[in-house]
């Protein structure tokens, strides 16, 4: 019998001297609980989303020397970890010092990866570049050394032996993505196991939370599991880490797979956990009923995953306090109640900011969500500087030093609308949230977000997005399930629910009348949703040819029947495609780039995971034939 | 003798309808001119930076059909253009659909390429990833398929045989990259010469314009060329291309190389243009002298870059206006002579906005600057909303719902510096903009933008940052050199450039006393350049190693004396250098991912240019022992 510790940790990017104390501590805990074999995540050492601290020479000395320090820790323990291994006297492809993304297993002092291998670690094979990931940016690949040194991949992925106690085992070593290979030409796991040799698969990650993302992988990994027929662990990081742009949070959910490809064991979602697993001489794990799948794709994985790295998010930036804008909508009621559920109330500050536009419909709504959640609020209206502002802008006269003339500039509505968003924001908030200690929200969706519907320096500006990986929808049936489930009452009053969604910032706008946002949620949603995150991003043409087809609600799945609904002839449903099309490619990517990070859900997020230029829109040619077809039906 | 047309063409990222409209144009005319064969460049139909847009199938279509409308343009002539390649039946490593950069050969109609090889195109070998490339996210290379088939490199890369009126042309054919080979283990050019077939190189590159850039490709190719022997001709494209953070400019300076490596002839930078150009028989270029080196590592090369980069991005994001706050100082002194060489003066408007912080000294420059120039002048004080937004944040009660108490915020002079930074960019500088119906731009530098030296939503705003990949010390070299040779008269007057750089946000950085930023620039510029654009970035622990070494001043570039000059002691030292790089790795992140698009002239630019994380600060082991040694000897 083998006891293996996992070690679902906490990994902090970018800093290997708390990463390696905590492995230390849990080395020395696996020990006195009597394992054998201690399980750390990938780059466990350095962090994975590091940027370009790659290219610190310093940087990578220090986790080398951290590194030794954990290999120094193996006395009378198998020690398998992350770390980035260097070879300093060779280079990676951009010329620099040669990285890879390794696998270390030491055991009373001493690295035991080494024999029939160049390093004493080994090595990831399939180095990500999709998504948010970089790895081909740093990393050198197994692949790539293979084919320096002219050795086979199979000789190179050989399982590692060892003696634990008296008892040899042969483990076969996977970093993240190899274990998933499905659009890979080559699969690691099979190439590790070619001569049916290893006992145990152990896989190290570091992969961020994504909705339904545990579901798939369980699908992949049971299947790889029952075919070699070898039992798995796979361990992941818990914590948050990002691009910049992009933030994620990381699940762990580390999890034990059976020779059958039952999931035996699993270590709670978010959680630190070093968890002990016992496994029979005949590679069975039986300490454990077989559980059943962990669903990740619901609204409550999606509150999770929220609360955690809001939370997080908050530790790592050092921010106590938080101001958020309420207007009596629903972003900003759900945004209040998550940061109130992380937040103790006299650190959360609600302010409204009426104008003339706003309704007492919304003043009222605003102050009861406050009341609601018994934390601190305020009323600072926009008006008079507003106004004044609206004055200075068309008073003062401009001068030509040419020729000495003046003019004067006009104020249009339109205009006046974003004066007033940004007065909000980078007047009342900022301000305020800077006097109070704090930072301040940005409680965008991912709907607004897509097509730049909001205002930079406005309603587009804050600390943190956290809400931007939503579709409007969804952030309705996040507030329905913060009332039901986390609060279990009506902390968001219904009436916030009910109401059209409006950014009050003009009487046309006026909720009372039953008026709002150009954004029909119920169809946009779906449609964005399409260009977005659909595997081949949709395009105009896609749309347009299941429009013309009849199956466009299916494919984009929104409910049937509403296309018909809005659009009564196709000479408007074009219009509105390519109306939200050009902002989604034009304005949008032009406030994207200046917009906070977002906190990521989906798999796909603004940000990093979806790369973009502000490059001038295109419709491709089939649409504009297509098009031409359809309008001369009209 | 061979008649070769260079197609140094503007290529407009993601239109490739208007590429391969001008693709088709040069054609027309190549062969009026009695060409035999035009070169277009890498990418020359969908251009290169367009982010994920790759993922879009409809695209792929139309690139695939508007290539297929070059060959079949190619009657009686041999046309080499560079676009996607695509396999529908295989896919790449993101599991979507194969995509190669790829080298296309036309000639009557048919194309050439196929020969020995699995595609009727060639396909680059050595995919980028360093910089603000990407092509790992999406292409296949070279490599991966010879890998993949089994098949030798050399084989896959073997020359394109042409027959041009009779006449066998042995085609070398290179893309971008690949002939950049000298950080990379296999040497594309050496492999497809290997059996010495090769008539003539032709690489076809779309590579961004980075200063002295061209000086170095000159020494490289030059080497290469005369090792080989044979004649290389280089393409590349004019026009700007962005990946949202970062703006690049594309200087093309298609390049035609003697075998024995001598520059034969070149293209001006930033200039479309069809050049004929004619080899003999023997491979030998003889139309023209040989041309010494293009120098590009001056101000003027700078100047030139930013001058175009500017005016192409004002036309690609369709502004036409131009508002820009003028504070006296010289970032937003240079930025209003750069736009105002590019627009009319009536659309340009600079707009001063005093406080009771702005002297007398800096409200006269700015209006003798608006002067200078003769463009659109305003005043805009911002003084009384400052005083009414202090008012308001800290005179409105803050309610605590839960107890029924209230509470005042107090408004530090910190927190009031920001207010009044905010309150001119997001209250009048982008309301002025949009009565004006332009935008405004942020004038921030390198300097600042390292350690967030500025204020998010205030002087940080702005549709495009123009100067900030220039550190102050070359702010000033443009200012002399706009002056001198730009406008050749003092339209920056002399006080401006002699005047103490200071944010006058208070009466501690009061001008008329001297008194500025914190910053030193002559010393900090150099600092912050070594943790910056260092090949190996550097860390303090590198620079606290040179302090001790007392070579510092030498490593990074700075005036000599200096450090012990503003340093006397070591503890002073390394409390400066840790305060910047807290910044630098700490708030500069945060503030830098809701920064505007920067104009890259440097090889290391903020955005895309330079990834980087929000995580903790870090100081290595090793640094924190030199700090206690040095330390212990105070």
């Amino acid at each position: 019998m083998l006891r293996i510790a996992i070690g679902q940790m906490e990994v902090i990017a970018g800093r290997p001297d708390l990463n390696s104390r905590k492995m230390l501590d849990m080395i020395a805990e696996a020990r006195s609980k009597n394992a054998q074999m201690v399980i750390f995540p990938e780059m466990a050492v350095p962090g994975y989303l590091i940027g370009d601290i790659w290219e610190q020479q310093a940087f990578l000395r220090d986790c080398e020397n951290l590194g030794r320090k954990i290999v120094k820790a193996s006395d009378g323990i198998c020690v398998l970890f992350g770390n980035v291994g260097v070879d300093w006297n060779k280079t990676g492809d951009n010329g620099r010092v040669r990285k890879y993304n390794a696998f270390f297993i030491a055991k009373n002092g001493r690295l035991c990866g080494g024999d029939n291998f160049p390093y004493p670690f080994r090595i990831k094979m399939l180095n990500s570049s999709y998504r948010a990931f970089d790895e081909t940016r740093h990393f050198y690949s197994l692949r790539r050394l293979a084919e320096e040194i002219g050795s086979g991949l199979e000789e190179m992925l050989s399982p590692v032996d060892l003696v634990i106690d008296g008892d040899e085992i042969r483990l076969g070593c996977i970093l993240g993505e190899d274990v998933w290979s499905e659009d890979h030409a080559v699969k690691p796991v099979s190439l590790i196991n070619w001569k049916d040799q290893v006992d145990l698969f152990v896989n190290i990650s570091t992969s961020p939370y994504t909705r339904g993302k545990n579901n798939k992988r369980h699908r992949i990994f049971s299947r790889q599991v029952s075919q070699t027929g070898v039992p798995l662990i796979y361990v992941d990081n818990v914590g948050i880490q990002n691009n910049g742009k992009t933030v994620y949070t990381f699940d762990g959910c580390s999890t034990v797979y059976n020779r059958s490809g039952e999931v035996i064991d699993s270590c709670p979602a978010f959680v630190e956990e070093l968890k002990i697993v016992k496994m029979e001489q005949d590679g069975i794990f039986r300490s454990q009923p077989a559980l059943g799948e962990l669903d990740d794709g619901g609204i409550d994985s999606i509150y999770k995953s929220l609360h955690y790295g809001i939370g997080k998010f908050l530790q790592a930036a050092g921010i106590e306090k938080v101001v958020i804008g309420v207007s009596g909508g629903i972003d900003s009621a759900v945004s209040a109640c998550l940061y109130n559920k992380i937040l103790e109330p006299e650190r959360l500050l609600l302010v409204n900011m009426p104008s003339i536009y706003s309704s007492k419909t919304t003043k009222d709504l605003s102050a009861r969500l406050a009341h609601n959640l018994g934390c601190l609020y305020t009323i600072m209206p926009i008006q008079e500087v507003f106004e004044y502002t609206v004055r200075q802008i068309g008073e003062t006269p401009i001068q030509n030093s040419k020729d000495g003339s003046q003019f004067n500039l006009s104020v249009s509505s339109f205009v006046q609308e974003n004066i007033q968003a940004r007065d909000r924001s980078a007047r009342v908030l900022a301000g305020t949230a800077a006097a109070f200690g704090g930072g301040f929200t940005c409680n965008a969706n991912k709907s607004e977000m897509t097509v730049g519907y909001g205002t930079l320096y406005g309603d587009l500006a804050g600390f943190l997005a956290a809400l931007a990986d939503l579709w409007k929808h969804q952030v309705y049936d996040l507030a329905v399930f913060l009332n039901e489930c986390i609060y279990c009452r009506e902390v968001i009053p219904r009436e916030i629910i009910d109401l059209v969604p409006s950014a009050e910032l003009s009487f046309e706008q006026d909720v009372d009348q039953g008026k709002g946002d150009p954004l029909v949620y119920p169809y946009h949603d779906y449609l964005f949703r399409a260009f977005m995150e659909q595997w081949d991003r949709s395009t105009p043409e896609e749309i347009l040819t299941w429009y013309a087809a009849g199956c466009l609600e299916e494919k984009i799945g929104c409910r049937p029947g509403l296309v018909k609904k809005l659009f009564p002839e196709p000479d408007v449903f074009i219009e509105d495609l390519e109306k939200w099309w050009k902002l989604y490619l034009g304005m949008g990517v032009a406030k994207r780039i200046q917009t906070p990070p977002v906190l990521t859900v989906s798999r796909r997020a603004y940000g990093f995971d979806h790369r973009e230029a502000q490059n001038p829109v295109y419709f491709t040619e089939n649409y504009l034939k297509l098009k031409k077809k359809i309008n001369g039906f009209v």
